[in-house]
């Protein structure tokens, strides 16, 4: 048979499954992960996965899941379950689904008996269960491993799929994958692939977003090719993915690009992001742009801001201190809060974030500051400042009181904290966007008259 | 219908599928993660996963996938595509594989409305789609956002089998399932169930553990009930999983007891929690317990550290401050750290990072300092410092340096700064394990004579 001939008369491969095998996923604390890396990989050559699933050890669970997906999918990727032990079963399921006679090849047996030798082993006899190849199938090197991969194609003319076999272990399976993807699969598909972008947003739920966009999506759908839009509620923000398979990629950022002027169109500054950026690399880059510098006073985050502001490579461009104040003692000896305001509006209050924000903008010598204080649980709430209340500040150039407001979280301490980082890294990027917008008015003004 | 007669008529529930609906779960960039804590949950009362799915926003993918696990397990645990969009198709999936009319329930609506209205919205008309209930199912009361759960009971007498449908937000999620779990679940198993254990230990090597532990591994095997063990290396620790398949709480409790005995008697002073604690839990009751308190000066985590240890509800009674010094102004102001000392050993050293550990602790008034100061990355690496370098030091009480190490991390940024972080917290809990071990044995020798 003429591998070139069968590209000719084999309809695309559009549609995945991804089938991960090994009772270890099915416990509390491990989940299959290398079916992101296959997702990547296929979607680079428009291969859509459709569904994912783990199975045990169980030789009749695994041939359940091969048997469906074979029916819906027109490629199917198992991995795991093939090294030499008794507990290794995917070979045997996938050769029983298919009607195939499981045959041992004597030149896998000979790369596995060298492979060990070179490092000064026997082959243990149960190796030999690794180099059994179903009939019609085609062993695949493994570089990393004793375990060779295995390519099927099950099927006739139009309607051939293929089955692709690989080890679980990262670093055998991903270069394998690198290699079959390059030499076999990559031209069986129609050539279009798949494009994606992630919008994120903030201030708005998502019923609001969705409400607001119904229009875009309808006209998205009815354009060729259409566009797919998928709306995530994320703690402190709201990710909208649009994704579009196009036969380049020149005409996807194209139609892309339209879409997100769309959604820009629609919701405006609560976008804060349009390729999937977090938020505190969005404002790193702006304050890097501004050539300004930032730093926080914080109480109830207790140094998440700042932490997830140095996360970001270079951060030290804008962050240079911080200061975490948990106590009145602390608040008024790190950033002089008078003890009169702390007793008068209590210390979660905004005139109290105010002097906070000013006090370290002024002590650090920097452009902004943020100040926050607020409640973050479980206990230490009362009627009128329940827990999850903010108060978060902002104090620009010359000490000015740029932004104050307080805020209503719900959820946990850790997400509190997450919560309120995230809301004050939005004010400082809405001023900033505010002040760049300005300035671009004011320039296109002057260049007007 | 009587739910107590159904408990006494049906088989117990034993073998489960988890579904997660949602098309971003089939991208290269996020995949369920829910089934980790749904699989915990089912495990403790004796239901075991027999496999797991994903499928993206299409109904005809969900109704197939749905369909086929109806058929197989005793439990079916669906979770997203329940909120109130388009593309959100569980409920209509689920109520056509089931034969089943969707009812709007009026409550429901009034629920979701006065939901919104709390916060000062209307509520839209797509909401009302989350009040649509298949006939028969019973709506389960979600606290933490608006779509409510479903419990479904299919089929009849002895084959009869649940569905449950759960929304995807895990704080939504969590909580429901807890209560749907010792409400309705627990009444409907065989009573024997899975108990765990988790072992985490810092300062070895996973395989070093494995080592240490084979000889143990084959006495637990051998038990009757035999334990299970595994091992998984984690970011800064190692964690040691123990089950047993018990009868009950007593039986379970008294093997993992010594199971445990024989992992501490081997790794010692290395294992810092035998109840799945995390650091910074220990080390917070560590603190409390002997009334200190304690101070970071942090560089290269930014505030990671601090900010791990006031997640602890709490954590006030021991931290009170913390400063966040980047530069080397910030280190020198804030903390007193001489500049010569910075001239002659650079930033990331020991006796710098010895400096902002005295600095912090006589500054902020508490028992213990802490100093970190070291290379993130990915730039300002050198030869004889490579990114990875850290240098944490601890003060103790009159100013003593209590320790000093220089540490090499690998991984990327967020990874460099939650190793120091974890090192730093361990670093201390060694300290005080130590402390405790010697009055309580200064104790027992005064007892003693």
């Amino acid at each position: 048979m003429d591998a070139t001939h069968l590209v000719d008369i084999t309809a695309p491969l559009q549609r995945a499954e991804i089938i991960a095998v090994g009772s270890e996923m099915l416990t509390p604390v491990k989940t299959d992960t290398n079916s992101l890396f296959i997702t990547g990989v296929l979607n680079e050559i428009g291969i859509e996965v459709a569904s994912k699933a783990v199975v045990g050890d169980r030789i009749d669970d695994v041939m359940v899941e091969v048997q469906q997906a074979i029916e819906r999918v027109d490629l199917l990727v198992v991995t795991g379950g093939l090294g030499p032990t008794d507990d290794d079963v995917t070979r045997d399921a996938v050769a029983r689904v298919l009607g195939r006679q499981l045959v041992e090849d004597p030149e896998i047996v000979e790369r596995i008996r060298a492979r060990f030798k070179r490092r000064g082993f026997e082959m243990p006899e149960i190796n030999r269960r690794q180099a059994m190849v179903p009939v019609g199938g085609t062993a695949i090197d493994n570089p990393n491993g004793s375990a060779p991969g295995l390519w099927i194609e099950h099927g006739h003319a139009e309607a051939r799929k293929v089955v692709l076999l690989l080890p679980g272990p990262p670093r055998e399976l991903q270069p394998m994958l690198r290699t079959i993807v390059a030499e076999r699969l990559a031209g069986r598909t129609s050539g279009a692939r798949l494009y994606r972008r992630a919008i994120n947003i903030t201030g708005r739920s998502e019923s609001h977003v969705d409400e607001a966009l119904a229009p875009a999506y309808a006209r998205w759908l009815a354009g060729q090719p259409p566009v797919s839009a998928t709306i995530l509620a994320a703690l402190g923000q709201i990710e909208l993915h649009l994704s579009v398979i196009a036969p380049n990629e020149a005409s996807a950022r194209e139609i892309l690009d339209r879409a997100v002027a769309d959604v820009m169109s629609v919701i405006g500054a609560d976008v804060y992001s349009v390729d999937g950026e977090s938020m505190e690399v969005v404002l790193g880059s702006l304050l890097k742009q501004a050539h300004l510098r930032i730093a926080a006073a914080e109480s109830c985050t207790g140094g998440l801001l700042t932490s997830r502001l140095t996360d970001v490579p270079g951060s030290s461009a804008y962050v240079e201190r911080a200061v975490i104040v948990y106590s009145n003692e602390a608040k008024t000896e790190l950033l002089g809060v008078p003890p009169a305001v702390i007793d008068e509006h209590g210390a979660v209050s905004e005139p109290v974030a105010q002097a906070m924000a000013r006090g370290i903008r002024e002590r650090a010598g920097v452009d902004f500051g943020i100040g926050i204080t607020g409640i973050a649980g479980p206990d230490g709430g009362t009627e009128a400042k329940p827990v999850g209340t903010v108060a978060i500040a902002l104090a620009g150039p010359g000490g000015d009181d740029l932004r104050v407001r307080t805020f209503h979280f719900v959820g946990g301490r850790a997400m509190i904290k997450f919560q309120a980082a995230q809301a004050a890294m939005d004010m400082v990027r809405r001023t900033l966007a505010q002040r760049q917008h300005t300035a671009g008015s004011a320039e296109a003004a002057r260049t007007a008259s």
